[in-house]
């Protein structure tokens, strides 16, 4: 009843789309719910190879996979594309424990934070300072750092909508907390988990020293929200306790990685590029489920649906499954220069790297006139409950690519559950649903097809042949 | 920014509310996030009490909780009312098996459906006939059916979005399944559970016989989707195999249980009822955390977070925890009964039972103006994301307060992994995330202050005094 209604007001409200268009898009999600791709090559992603963290033997299993998948779909091209990428590897074994005055003892859920230096072979213990952010440890000067560990506490802010927003407002803690505390003197630094929730898992991430000298460099670890706030409420009434911590991570030398790129060229404009991405590695805790096996494999499932669907595209799409967005985005960075140097005219990239949640629209980076004409095309996603069509950022991989006159674009999931998740040992593929996967690579495929035939802006006004 | 952005646009676009709503809907998302009670209320009647099927003692343990919790917040009256419900018990066993002509055997995950009579003693043996629903089973007629166990498999559509709508299209199997199958002189009942995913996890579910006298009415069970894509599969190179099955449930005399009532009365329009409910009641095989432990501790929150953000109501606001909305309605309908002979006016009813997963919006029930009307503040839910406002379904519980006036509405969370938990022993604790929770409990709170504030279309031009 709902459908056929909307039917009838398509009709009447034509715009820049018409009746096929609406039809291409029910063939998409009925395809990709009906007899989808995307759960299949995840669990394969997520089960049979595990996490992939830039440099290790999983990423390149994950490479030579994918690689193989879509070689099976009868694209036009598919290839490989080296990158030098950075190697850490986290080593044996991690421990963490807080050591009262009174001789108490209480274990942690610790875990270094990816690139950090290790501790000295047997560990490192000190007195902690607990601050609430970088600002307010610069603030108490070096005279209160020096030796210490530092313990970052700001917690995410629970009462925004957006979680990706309570993450930016706290992420420099874990990003750059060791390098401004190793220039104060600080021995070593605790971060809390950037988790909206309070459990027991420490979530990893990147971090950076920056050009800071070798001797500064201090070892860095993320304990879970519940140690936080256990450690938290024990220095209020044992100021003095220890903090012991101890990790044998390894930055290693740069080794050769691949992104891994396949194309249907297209039948009218095949110098023009829209490419959907995703990335091919992960954190080694978990198996890289939501982050970002999901992308990649809806990444993938939007060319098989779109060949699968009898469409036909004018432009070139590519799908590019970036190695290294964690820590180097050395990926993104390559594929972007390369389309530099080749002179490849790109005019639309989209990427999913916030989960395979039920997906609720898109963030857009790109101009006003783009963007109202994007607008035009929000009513074909009503029928799948596809909202979300606001000018924001779109992805990290996809960002190099920025220039003028291309469309960037991110899809916007369902964010309330994914810091769950984020970065800690249960990213795994068990939390992940099947519909919610294949929908958010539905909506993906929607988006592609009607920017391959109503272009963008700049490309819009050459006529559609068939 | 986004947020900045849309005050301005509040500002300019005033129609039916004004300043003051956007800034009560921001308090009441805060709160619940903040400093929610929903998630610890659900984590006591999950974890502590467990499943509440009507007439069990887990049911009154429930009844004495919630109204204990209810009288904590202060409210201006907390009430049990009486309403005799059905007592079905499960029983102490229930057991399945497929048995081969080539006398292999394979055990099944299976369950009685609620209000099902047991197996004979021995279990039931028999030969089955696979339909793809009730109309082909009628089509087959009585020789083909007699003496067989029929075994309904029409699978939930997978290509709908709205989940509801593909359970509505296959639920009869399971509800009147039985009943015409005993017409046609079957020996059993098997249907495949209702249930979007392939898992091991059989799903109960009400059933009736209707007026199907004593000796007509035969078992009834389901069977978890992986055993019915087995037992079809099998069924083709093996028709001849018997199915057997088992189970000693029984229905009782009906007992007296309650639905629980909390009211805060209203200061200007005392006799104008607006309700917020959810349903006590729980099917017995996991702990009703989703189904309906959420929209009962949701609707609890709504009086909470309204209180607790100095909001007092013009119009009086009653949370009404409904019992038997599982297999009886029989507290719904108690509840409108006596609202009826008391001459109580009700001009508004709320009601959450679709899980307590991220909220999208609501549907109502109400006539053409009221929706319009509902419209206006559609804008003022924007930031937090709920953006489905459709005329459709409410809630089992408050349909028979349906009269001319009423708005009935049904808060519509993401609905793409309810039927994964639905009535089956994973509908747990662990199933439900607490912002996702809170989130809706809030999104509930808002609509029932703009009713409050506002009125419905009967009831808006009463003057606001404040």
């Amino acid at each position: 009843m709902r459908l056929q209604g909307f039917a009838c007001a398509l009709m009447i409200t034509l715009t820049t789309w018409g009746q096929s268009d609406s039809e291409a898009v029910k063939t998409l999600f009925e395809t990709s719910l009906a007899d989808g791709m995307s759960y299949h090559w995840l669990d394969h992603l997520s089960n049979q190879i595990g996490g992939r963290l830039s440099g290790s033997e999983n990423a390149e299993r994950a490479v030579v996979y994918v690689k193989n998948e879509l070689e099976k779909l009868g694209l036009d091209e598919v290839r490989l594309q080296s990158v030098m990428v950075p190697k850490w590897v986290r080593g044996s074994s991690e421990k963490g424990e807080i050591r009262g005055t009174d001789g108490t003892k209480r274990l942690l859920n610790i875990c270094a934070l990816g690139g950090s230096v290790a501790t000295p072979d047997a560990g490192l213990s000190a007195r902690v300072v607990e601050v609430q952010g970088i600002d307010q440890m610069k603030e108490m000067g070096p005279e209160a750092i020096k030796g210490k560990i530092v313990f970052f506490n700001r917690p995410m802010e629970n009462t925004l909508i957006h979680t990706f927003e309570a993450y930016g407002g706290c992420v420099d803690q874990r990003h750059t907390g060791a390098m401004e505390a190793g220039i104060l003197g600080a021995a070593g630094v605790i971060v809390r988990s950037m988790n909206l929730r309070l459990d027991d898992y420490p979530h990893t991430g990147s971090m950076t020293y920056g050009e800071l000298p070798v001797d500064q460099r201090i070892p860095s670890a993320a304990i879970s929200t519940n140690d936080a706030e256990f450690l938290s409420k024990k220095l209020k009434t044992d100021p003095d306790l220890d903090l012991f911590f101890w990790q044998n991570c390894q930055q290693f030398e740069d080794v050769e990685s691949f992104n891994v790129i396949g194309e249907i060229t297209g039948t009218e404009f095949p110098n023009q590029y829209m490419i959907v991405g995703g990335h091919l590695d992960s954190w080694d805790l978990g198996d890289g489920s939501h982050d970002d096996g999901a992308g990649v494999v809806q990444s993938m499932e939007v060319l098989r649906l779109i060949k699968k669907s009898g469409i036909r595209p004018r432009r070139s799409i590519r799908v590019v499954l970036f190695m290294n967005e964690e820590n180097g985005l050395r990926g993104g960075r390559k594929y972007a220069e390369e389309a530099s140097s080749k002179g490849e005219k790109h005019i639309f990239a989209l990427e999913s790297d916030s989960g395979g949640f039920t997906p609720r629209g898109f963030s857009f980076d790109c101009s006003d006139e783009d963007f109202a004409r994007i607008l035009q095309w929000q009513p074909l996603f009503k029928p799948y409950l596809i909202h979300y069509f606001e000018k924001g950022g779109s992805g990290a991989d996809i960002g190099p690519l920025k220039s003028e006159g291309i469309v960037l674009a991110g899809l916007r999931p369902d964010s309330q559950r994914y810091f769950d998740h984020h970065h800690a040992s249960n990213d795994t593929f068990d939390a992940v649903n099947r519909r919610e996967l294949e929908l958010g690579a539905a909506t993906m495929a929607s988006l592609v097809y009607l920017v391959d035939r109503h272009g963008t802006n700049a490309t819009a006004n050459q006529p559609i042949k068939d």
